[in-house]
């Protein structure tokens, strides 16, 4: 190990799914890994696999990049100096465990260490500071699960930005790319042989917490996307009677149009997948209980907290609570009565597909208004520079929510930017409230559709009466501030007073004079 | 001071407007009160409302029962001994300040202090740890506001239980009351008067922290009471081109049925109220920004936390946020879109309004059912036992949600009680799904109207969608498990296996094996 040569570029800690396939994508790009696990077998597992890796691709005459560690010390005197250490532990506890490790083993100060796992974005925050007088502490989300991470995810970094610069490069190498032309993801799932050309889905996000806060709140987003889906789902076939398989054409079609997404491709494969066991359609054989890991959730308590409107995405997470709780529900589909069932045309199938996929397309562009405007909010609250555009950018290929729809988001910062006004919220941008306009009235019937039929659709709903929300120069909330002085002496802002000046009546005074606060 | 019978019967300590009318009220009951405030003119001011009340009420011949305190030290030895101690100071730091400086001043073992401010109750949970070596640390929740305070407020205490059989005497006495035969608060606001007969509302709820959630969640659903009838409000102004005086008219119809509540009855009024100022409707003179002091957006942040659907409590938060973007607002009511506005007969505004008024039932169904759903699986989790029919009770008077409504969940939980069975959601009981069943056809066509005309009805639609989703045997999180497993490998159940096994598709594979993980 004395031997410049011989020491390696990037280490890697913890093989589970995630690490392992880190540790191999970033071999393929050909930087020299070393890598360690507590457990020894995951260490001889990442060996093992890329050994055959090169035997299955037929590329036996590449060398083998990646070196298995024994401990903690062996890794770091494996590594070049300053040293890169790609952290890919569970969230919580054991981040704190290897940092600790890592110390007592002599990590130096200019030594950066990546934490890639589900952390929360605010235990970044402490952790960069708790750490910064023994070596770099930086972050950085990943999303596109276990193939993302093999060939090419949406890497959210964030940290300091002088270790960014030595991050880049590696980042850069083993991220998703995009066609810069069409804005579409250059798919190749090839060990060995990673995609070089195009746009990779990295960007520096910001300082230490602003990724993982942004991966939140793709999660956020993803959560109502998926729910989206599902209600077009259950409304196709509740409501018009259609087969597994016949929605599953639908949706492939819908997805060579605006609807175009990895989520709406992947549920058309799903709807068309045939039960090995049954024979039935398989989705008929999976049980309606939604699990979830908590970034929805996250998501939608950081919008109540902080104050900006995000339903669909609270609605999504609604959802998949309702769904767990099967036992009440069959309980209660005996108890409460819904309208009568009625036998559909197939003209008004047909009408309403047409309106289903303009609904899908408004609820879209609404529940990503509200993740974009909740970013937004808490980095001005945060102090942090946000760069929307890039970080739509990267949500085109390597993640879970990439559509070809994200390209028209980057567009649309982009044509603010020119103009020099903040686009506070997506439903401004001119492709949008157009796009809007447009569909506006099939997406009201569709949701009038479902309610008179008793499907629930709360996301299309409630990106719906978001929308309308928005559309009201005047809100009730003038009769709900009256109601609030009125119990509460909360007092109340005038139309006809300058901003900020406060009113209260004497509501208990027989008088009821009004007098400014 | 040496002699007992010179000593008071309890302490009150801050005498801002909520601690000042707790002791007037608790004086009113014969109790004799040492009070103290930081600020000597809020101790004269107390002792002066006293002198002033006995005058205007003519009851000169009643002796004064509030003392002034100099400070803690001579509050302490005014007091008969084991103490009693109201605390009526701001949430927070003010609260440790002032048990920090009883301790200095000699607090003993056996004396209680009961906090009345508006704590987040897992504060509560940890200081009655902290000072138990000291004194009891007692919490009690205070709804009703400031005349709720002087007249008869619904209390919810929580704590150690031997503390409250000696506070219970006092808070039964303060409580506002019900008549036991009708269900209806008895209202009399004469001071040295109170009322006497009738079930006060104040009842144990539970060990520390309980009374702070319960009264938590009760503004929760306040939040969404309050937009509901907002939420008709616009509707009928601006779909149905009703006047203020109008739809006060028909508020005060309302309220003699079905819907009848407080929130109902002060709607009306402020809808009549002139303004003083410009002679139109006051309501269309107040600014429609809605504030908000956070215990609606704490229940939305702890259902989410619990995983258990409350979204139309989401929504009437989501929906003051949008009301506080009024620059946003107003740009997009020139940007986006809506249908043409149509001018409504009479026949079709009356259909409406039978309509309404079973959509508004339902919805406040449906929102109540969310919070006490949410009440009982916190419950669960802490290990409480809360006696939600006693709940509902103590709500029926004294505080803000007060309805006659509250009788029929008292009822529900008593009638599930005989049977032994648990009420897991309100909308089990056979009197809220009869009339859902009965009212749900009227609840679409109105949802539905406001969705076609674009007028935005987020709480009544969402709670709509949650009835919808609840009447669902199967729900489409099988697809969206589907999904899950596909891009995560997140596994699902089938509905052919039992509960709990756990099975994945090799997505990426040819073969597509299914397996049991």
């Amino acid at each position: 190990m004395e031997n410049h040569t011989k020491l390696y570029d990037v280490g890697v800690i913890g093989l589970g799914v995630m690490g392992k396939n880190l540790a191999l994508n970033i071999a393929d790009n050909q930087y020299h890994v070393a890598a360690f696990d507590l457990d020894n077998v995951k260490v001889q597992g990442v060996l093992e696999q890329e050994q055959s890796d090169r035997v299955n691709s037929k590329q036996a005459d590449q060398p083998l990049r990646v070196h298995g560690c024994n401990n903690i010390s062996e890794l770091l005197s494996s590594l070049d100096k300053p040293r890169i250490i790609v952290l890919s532990v569970p969230a919580g506890a054991p981040v704190d465990g290897v940092c600790s490790t890592l110390i007592e083993a002599g990590i130096e100060q200019n030594d950066i260490v990546i934490d890639t796992g589900n952390s929360l974005w605010t235990d970044t925050v402490e952790r960069e500071a708790r750490y910064a007088d023994k070596f770099t502490f930086f972050s950085s989300a990943v999303s596109g699960g276990e193939m993302g991470a093999r060939f090419g995810p949406s890497l959210m970094p964030s940290g300091n930005i002088k270790a960014w610069d030595r991050i880049k490069p590696i980042w850069e190498a083993i991220a998703a790319k995009v066609d810069a032309d069409t804005g579409l993801p250059i798919e190749r799932q090839e060990p060995g042989n990673p995609v070089t050309e195009g746009e990779p889905c990295t960007t520096y996000i910001g300082p230490a917490g602003a990724g993982h806060y942004v991966k939140m709140v793709h999660n956020g987003i993803e959560y109502a996307d998926m729910q989206l889906i599902c209600e077009a789902y259950q409304l196709l076939s509740d409501g018009f009677q259609m087969s597994a398989n016949e929605i599953a054409d639908l949706f492939e079609r819908w997805n060579q149009g605006s609807l175009n997404s990895y989520l709406m491709e992947i549920s058309a494969e799903v709807l068309r997948q045939a039960d090995p066991i049954s024979g039935k359609p398989l989705v008929e054989m999976i049980l309606d209980k939604a699990g979830q890991k908590g970034t929805g959730l996250w998501t939608a308590v950081s919008s109540l907290q902080i104050g900006c409107p995000a339903p669909t995405i609270a609605e999504a997470v609604y959802a998949r609570a309702v769904s767990t709780q099967k036992t009440q529900r069959v309980a209660l589909s005996q108890l409460l009565s819904g309208p009568a069932a009625v036998k559909p045309s197939d003209e008004e199938r047909h009408t309403f597909i047409v309106q289903l996929e303009s609904a899908l397309y408004c609820a879209k562009i609404a529940s990503y208004a509200q993740g974009f405007q909740l970013m937004a909010m808490t980095a001005k609250e945060r102090n942090w520079t946000l760069d929307f555009a890039e970080i739509a950018k990267i949500w085109r290929a390597g993640c879970i929510i990439r559509a070809t729809f994200l390209q028209s988001i980057t567009q649309a910062y982009q044509a603010a930017a020119t103009t020099g006004i903040e686009l506070e919220n997506l439903l401004m941008a001119e492709t949008f409230s157009q796009a809007l306009s447009l569909k506006q009235l099939d997406w009201r019937k569709a949701v009038s559709t479902a309610v008179l039929k008793g499907i629930p659709a709360p996301c299309i709903g409630s990106a719906l009466a978001y929308y309308d929300s928005y559309r009201c120069e005047t809100l009730p909330a003038n009769l709900l501030q009256g109601q609030r002085d009125y119990f509460g002496a909360h007092t109340f802002e005038r139309t006809d007073k300058p901003a900020g000046e406060k009113y209260h009546l004497n509501w208990s005074d027989a008088k009821r004079e009004i007098n400014k606060v």
